[in-house]
């Protein structure tokens, strides 16, 4: 019997430097890099090790900024495969890179991208809703996995589910009737008791040359580019090439690129991931996802989450549901409610020009 | 016309390490010993100078523990009277220390006592309030400087003043009737409209020997040790025997060893302090008296107060009336009508051992 997972790749697309986490997360060293939940490893290593379960390192790929690539290699010395963006485009070209160049190596190979900053908890799960994700992939289409939600969250984007497909190997997949944006407390209920939503994790599955045909289709210029670059990708000229021809690419996601033209078509499918999952978005999450207070931490009549980056004590006295984070350089305190707004505070010192601190 | 302050003394009992400032204040670092107002004066510091804008340097005294004699000969170079304690004691065997002194060399000197980290901000309703109260105790009272309520304060003691007295240059002077605990809040609403009632600031002014005449009444033990160890002041024997007789002199404070009794008695005057007036004693009046945020800080949706003392950027998110201080070595983060329970955050870090941080 043929092995499932013959011909899949990884594709980590490892940018974004989280914002909403500051001061954990900064532009040099993301979100990506940080073991936000004390395990011990990264979100990107975490990413990796999940992957690397199902499939050989050499079938995983990480596409990067230049300013990451050096702390990537360090945290991942398994890896073989490292995408560095000249500069930053957005999820489409990152993801469109690897699969032209995986394309012209492996053709009829499988990508499935998935994000390097996520947390997921049950491996088998993942492993299951994978297999499901590939063999749909395998019949060509475009294939997500959808989170079965654990409560209604407007926080993620959702994928309305329609008929179910008869795919072998795949009995839970449904075609995609559409993404929809978060959505506000009332519709993201509804959507949970309806039972047809599920969140969008950002994990999409597809046949190389699939991929490739839709965005010739939908973003020509694009798929033009990616096609000069992977022709250039074994010889000598291959960086000359990439920063030649890098800048002309029209920056734009996946979502917008591929996923929701392509369920409109009818070309898009989903399958269940019944796991645990967390884009860990913002401190609120941290606690979701198992992150604990610094043993130094007093709490006095106050609870929440307390990190200290450096060891040193921290006190909350008549406060709950507080986030107190400590940097060698900064203080952050925020209610819960507000984790959202951290990303002001970036804003805030960006426009003071403090970018030692971003 | 003679100087009315001639042969005014100045003694400044500097103790206490102001727990309810930590992490600010520690007990090596006292809340005397700091800046807490941004005036760039320390509390002791801001204490002299009131003092020595009334009577010369040579007659100001501070008496402390030998732990922070020498920050304080550092932080007051023009200093040229330092009482050093062998073991705390309260602030009656300290003030009654520098009275025994004092009386020795300048009978009939008066002395007035001030606490060595209190903040006030009127330097000529100081010196009008103090001039009567050196006026009042001539007389043979001891007097105590009342300050005038700018509110039903439940953090201070209270003074009840009685009749009017008579005496020249001394025309606010009254009796008092009684010292009174800290109130709640309806009684200290109704000390406030009835007017009789001042705040009770620990300043006491009066002759050394009417001090030593009532503790040799009252703590007759106290007063034999006190004289022992002034008899020996000018002897070559002044630490030997200081240090032999100082550990038998009771603990108390001078408000329950001489104030309490001697109003009762009939013996106490009050004059009032028309000054504003502090006892910095935990981080919500500390914007009452002048602190202001770094301007490190970043407010998103939120006010308070934020004192960074190493010049590292603070944050605060969604959260109103909180106070944020970091030190090198802790945060402490407090809801602004909590501030009085910091002391908590001082008896768990004793308890779990943190000397480090006390």
């Amino acid at each position: 019997m043929p092995d499932p997972l013959a011909s899949f790749h990884a594709v980590i697309p490892a940018g974004g430097s989280g914002t909403r986490l500051w001061p954990l997360s900064r532009a040099a060293r993301p979100k990506f890099l940080l073991d936000l939940d004390g395990s011990g490893r990264s979100l990107i290593q975490q990413t990796f090790d999940r992957l690397n379960d199902l499939i050989p390192a050499e079938r995983i790929h990480v596409v990067t900024g230049a300013r990451h690539a050096d702390a990537i290699r360090e945290q991942l010395p398994e890896l073989s495969s490292l995408f560095v963006e000249p500069s930053a485009r957005d999820s489409m070209p990152a993801i469109g890179l690897a699969a032209a160049v995986i394309d012209a190596t492996d053709p009829g190979a499988i990508i499935g991208s998935f994000a390097a900053d996520h947390v997921i908890d049950d491996q088998v799960s993942f492993a299951e809703a994978i297999g499901q994700a590939v063999a749909v992939a395998r019949s060509g289409l475009v294939t997500t996995i959808g989170i079965t939600p654990t409560g209604p969250s407007t926080g993620f984007g959702y994928i309305e589910s329609g008929d179910r497909l008869d795919v072998d190997g795949a009995g839970s997949a449904r075609a995609v009737r559409s993404f929809v944006e978060k959505p506000d407390a009332a519709t993201a209920a509804r959507y949970v008791s309806g039972g047809a939503h599920s969140w969008n994790a950002g994990m999409f599955v597809t046949r190389t040359d699939v991929l490739l045909n839709h965005l010739g289709r939908l973003q020509p210029g694009l798929r033009a580019g990616l096609g000069t670059i992977a022709a250039a990708w074994p010889s000598p000229e291959r960086q000359s090439v990439l920063d030649a021809t890098w800048p002309s690419l029209t920056t734009i996601a996946i979502d917008h690129a591929i996923a929701e033209p392509v369920a409109l078509e009818g070309g898009m499918a989903v399958v269940p991931g019944e796991f645990r999952w967390d884009d860990a978005g913002d401190f609120a999450a941290l606690g979701d996802i198992g992150a604990v207070s610094s043993p130094e931490t007093i709490w006095v009549d106050g609870s929440g989450l307390a990190l200290s980056e450096d060891g040193t004590a921290i006190a909350v006295v008549g406060l709950d549901d507080v986030i107190v984070v400590r940097t060698s350089d900064a203080v952050l305190v925020v209610d819960r409610d507000s984790a959202q707004q951290v990303k002001d505070v970036v804003a805030e010192l960006a426009r003071r020009g403090r970018d030692d601190l971003l």
